[in-house]
C-alpha cells in the first residue's frame, strides 16, 4: 500500500476503506510515515469530510493504537460520563460518586487541561496527597470495593491520537468534525464502558460556537458509539458563561464538594442531576424521575459526599477536605472586582475569564507547564443578576501582584445595562 | 505573522495576501517553517485553489527565493521555448540552434528527466565532452559571440521550487494548477527572457489528460507571464504517442541533429517549425509566413547545424557529432519488434513507451539515478502507419538482456486493427 495513494483519494473526495485507514494508523504509530504526508491528508479530511463508516474505522484504529481497558473482573454497569471541556466544569467530580451510590460503577479516566479549558486530573491533584496514577490492578481493585476510582490516562492510552492531535494542533485541521469525534470517540472507547452520556458544549467557553454546531457534532458522536454498539446520548449545554461560578483547580474542588452537599451553584448542581439522571436512566436502572430522586437522595444523606472522601483516601490524597475545604491549596491575595454601574449583567463571557485564570496561573499555555492550584476567579454574580454600583461581581484569587492590564479586562468581564436579561439557559436539549 | 492563520485562511477559501505569500516563501526557505505545516497548505490550495492574483504573488516569491539572471550585457531579443514535458521531447535540441540563426539570443537553461518524460539537459550530455554548467560570465559571453548556449539549471535557481516541489511530489498536490504554474513559471521567469513560447503537452505520456485541461494550464500561465509584462503565448500540442520517433538521450539527440540536417520525422519537424515561427513572429522580427521561411532556409543551408556544431565546442564537446552520428554513444544491442499481424496502428500510448524506455536505463525513478546514454526505443512505424505482420515497429537500443516481462510489453505496445485510423494532429491550437 502506498501513503501517496491514500493521500489522493481523499483529496478527490473518495471514500478511504478500512484496510487503508488501518494502514495510516498502524504504520503512522511506527514512524514510518512522515508527518508531512499525514498533515496532508489531515488537511483533505478537514476540508472534503468522512463518512461516517470512515470515521469508525478510524475511531477503532485510534482505539486500538494502544492500550484498552476491559475491566475484566469489575462487576456491574460501567458508565461515564464525557464533557467536551468548558469554563469551571467539575461536573464529573461532583457527579461521579452521586452515581456510583446509584449502583453503577465508575472508572473514571480523565485529561489533563490545555488552553483554557482545565482539566479533571489536575482538579483532582489540587487535593493533597491525591494520586491519580493507578495501575489497572489498583483499579479494578478499587471500584470492586468501593465502585469508584478517577484517574489520568495512561501513557498508552491512544498513541495514535495523541500524535494526530499535536499535529492538527499546528496545521489548522483541529475544527474537523470527524477529526473531532475520532479523538474524543477513540479515548472514550478503549475504556470499555457500558453506558455513555457525553456533554456537549457550545457558546465562547466552547470549541463549537453554536448549538448546531454542537448538536451535529452530537450526533457524530453518537452515531460512532452506536457503530461500537454502545448505549450513549448526549446532552447539549450552554458554555456561553462559566459553569457555576468557580474557575481555578482547587476552587472548583470546592464547588464540586459544596454541591456534593446541596450547597452548590444553582446552574452547576442542575447539570449534574440532568446528566446523572439521564445517564442513570440511559442504563435502565431507573425511570429519569427515580433518577433524579435518587441522587438527590444520596446527596441530602451524605452519601455520595461519604464516597468522595472514601475514593480521596483508597488514592493517597487528604479525604478531611470533603469536610473542609479550607485545607485545599489557597492563594494568598483574593481581590475584589466591583460594578462600576447599576443595571443587569448581560454578559460575562466564559472564553475570557478562562483566559484571565490561565494567566493567574491556574491553566497551561503550553503542555509542559506548571500550574498552580490555588489561583483562579470566583464568581460573585451570573448573567441575569441585578447589581448595584460597587457591589463585588467576582473575587480573583491570586498569588502574584495583579497586572494593570489584567484589571483592565477584569473591570470588563461583566457587561452591564439597563434592561433586564434571562439569565442563560444552560442545557438545550438531549439528543440520542 | 503566524503560519497556522495562513493555512487557516486558505483552508477557508479567503484569498492570501502577498506580505503573507512570502512570509511563508521566505521563511520556508529559511527552514523555519516545517514541512508538515506547508503540506498542509499545499493540501488546501490544491483542493481550494488560487486566485490568478495570488498565484502571482506566489510565482514572484519562488522567483525571489534564488538567483536570477539579468542577462546585463546580452544584446538583442531574448527567445526561451518551454515544454512541459513529453516523451521524446527533443525540440529545444533542434529548435534554438535555428531560432539563434533567426536573429534572436538564447540562452537556454533546461532541467534533468524524472520518471518517463527525458530532460534536455541529461539529452545534451550525452554529446561526448559536453559540458552543461557554465558561470554566469561564460554563458553571457557565449551568447555575445555566437548567439546561443544551453545549460542546466543554476543550484541556486529558485530554490524555494526545490523544496516545494519534493514535497508536492510525496503529498498527492502535484496536480494543482496553481502550483504547476508557480512552479513552471518562477523558473521561466528567473531567467528573463523576452519573448516565450509554451508548448503544453496533453495526452496519454503529458501530465494534462486532456485539451481542456492543457489550455486551462496554459491560460494560467500566459495569465502569470502578462502580470510580469512577458511576451508570451503557447501551443497545445499531443503527447498521445512520441514526438518523433526516438526516445532515449544520445537517439533523441541524433533525431534532433537529423531535424537540423532536414532529414528528421515529419510531426517533430512540424512542431519545431511550428513554435518557431510562433516565437519569431511573437519577438516582431517576422511575419508568421516569413519566420517559416527564414528558419527553413537556415536549416536547408546548413548554417542551423553549423551553429550547434560552434555551440557544442564552445561548451567544450565532440563537434563531430553533428556530422557523424555514430559518434553518439550507442547500445551493444538492438532487439526488432515486430508487428503480430496485419492492419493499422491505431495506438501507441507515449506514457508506456516512456515507462519502457525508462526501464532499459534511459530514464530516472530516484532522482540520484544514473542514466544509461545510450539505450532508448526508435519506433518504425507510427499512429495511422499500415503494417503488415513481421514489419519492425520498433528497435529496442539496449544494454543488458530484455526481460521476458519486457518483451511482452514490447508486443503490445501497438494496437492494431483493420479499420484505418488518421495519424494524430500535432498541434491543437495556439494560446495567446
Amino acid at each position: 500500500m502506498n501513503f501517496v495513494d491514500i493521500i489522493e483519494k481523499k483529496k478527490n473526495r473518495l471514500e478511504l476503506s478500512e484496510e487503508e485507514i488501518n494502514y495510516w494508523i498502524e504504520e503512522y504509530c511506527k514512524d514510518n510515515i512522515p508527518d508531512y504526508q499525514v498533515s496532508a491528508l489531515l488537511m483533505a479530511i478537514t476540508i472534503n469530510g468522512m463518512s461516517d463508516l470512515e470515521t469508525f474505522y478510524l475511531t477503532k484504529a485510534m482505539t486500538n493504537s494502544g492500550d484498552t481497558l476491559d475491566f475484566e473482573g469489575i462487576e456491574g454497569i460501567k458508565v461515564d460520563k464525557h464533557s467536551t471541556g468548558g469554563v469551571g466544569d467539575k461536573t464529573s467530580i461532583a457527579l461521579m460518586p452521586i452515581l456510583a451510590t446509584c449502583g453503577v460503577k465508575v472508572a473514571k479516566m480523565s485529561g489533563r487541561g490545555l488552553g483554557y479549558c482545565g482539566g479533571t486530573v489536575d482538579k483532582l491533584e489540587s487535593i493533597p496527597g491525591m494520586n491519580v496514577f493507578l495501575s489497572k490492578e489498583d483499579l479494578t481493585k478499587q471500584v470492586n470495593e468501593i465502585g469508584i476510582a478517577m484517574m489520568g490516562q495512561t501513557s498508552n492510552l491512544c498513541p495514535a491520537d495523541k500524535k494526530i492531535y499535536a499535529l492538527r494542533d499546528v496545521t489548522s485541521t483541529v475544527g474537523s468534525n470527524p477529526l473531532i469525534v475520532s479523538s474524543i470517540m477513540s479515548k472514550k472507547l478503549a475504556c470499555n464502558d457500558d453506558v455513555i452520556v457525553l456533554d456537549v458544549k457550545y457558546g465562547s467557553g466552547a470549541f463549537m460556537p453554536t448549538v448546531e454546531d454542537a448538536t451535529k457534532l452530537a450526533e457524530s458522536m453518537i452515531s460512532i458509539g452506536k457503530y461500537f454498539g454502545k448505549n450513549i446520548c448526549a446532552c447539549i449545554s450552554s458554555m456561553e458563561e462559566v459553569l457555576g461560578r468557580a474557575v481555578g483547580n482547587a476552587l472548583e474542588v470546592k464547588e464540586a464538594i459544596d454541591t456534593l452537599h446541596g450547597k452548590g451553584p444553582e446552574d452547576f448542581t442542575e447539570l449534574v442531576l440532568e446528566s446523572g439522571s439521564l445517564l442513570l436512566s440511559q442504563a435502565g436502572l431507573y425511570s429519569k424521575e427515580e433518577a433524579l430522586k435518587k441522587m438527590k437522595e444520596n446527596i441530602d444523606n451524605g452519601k455520595a459526599a461519604e464516597l468522595l472522601k472514601t475514593m480521596i483516601r483508597y488514592q493517597g490524597g487528604d479525604e478531611r477536605v470533603v469536610d473542609d475545604t479550607s485545607l485545599l491549596p489557597e492563594a494568598e491575595y483574593i481581590t475584589e472586582i466591583r460594578a462600576e454601574r447599576d443595571g443587569y449583567i448581560v454578559k460575562m463571557p466564559a472564553s475570557m475569564i478562562g483566559l484571565m485564570s490561565m494567566e493567574l496561573g491556574a491553566g497551561r499555555v503550553n503542555k509542559d507547564d506548571i500550574i498552580d492550584p490555588s489561583v483562579g476567579i470566583v464568581l460573585n454574580k451570573k448573567v441575569g443578576s441585578y447589581v448595584k454600583k460597587g457591589e463585588v461581581i467576582a473575587f480573583i484569587h491570586h498569588n502574584r501582584e495583579l497586572s494593570e492590564a489584567f484589571m483592565e479586562k477584569a473591570h470588563k468581564m461583566a457587561k452591564i445595562q439597563d434592561e433586564k436579561v434571562n439569565p442563560v439557559e444552560l442545557i438545550e436539549k438531549i439528543v440520542y
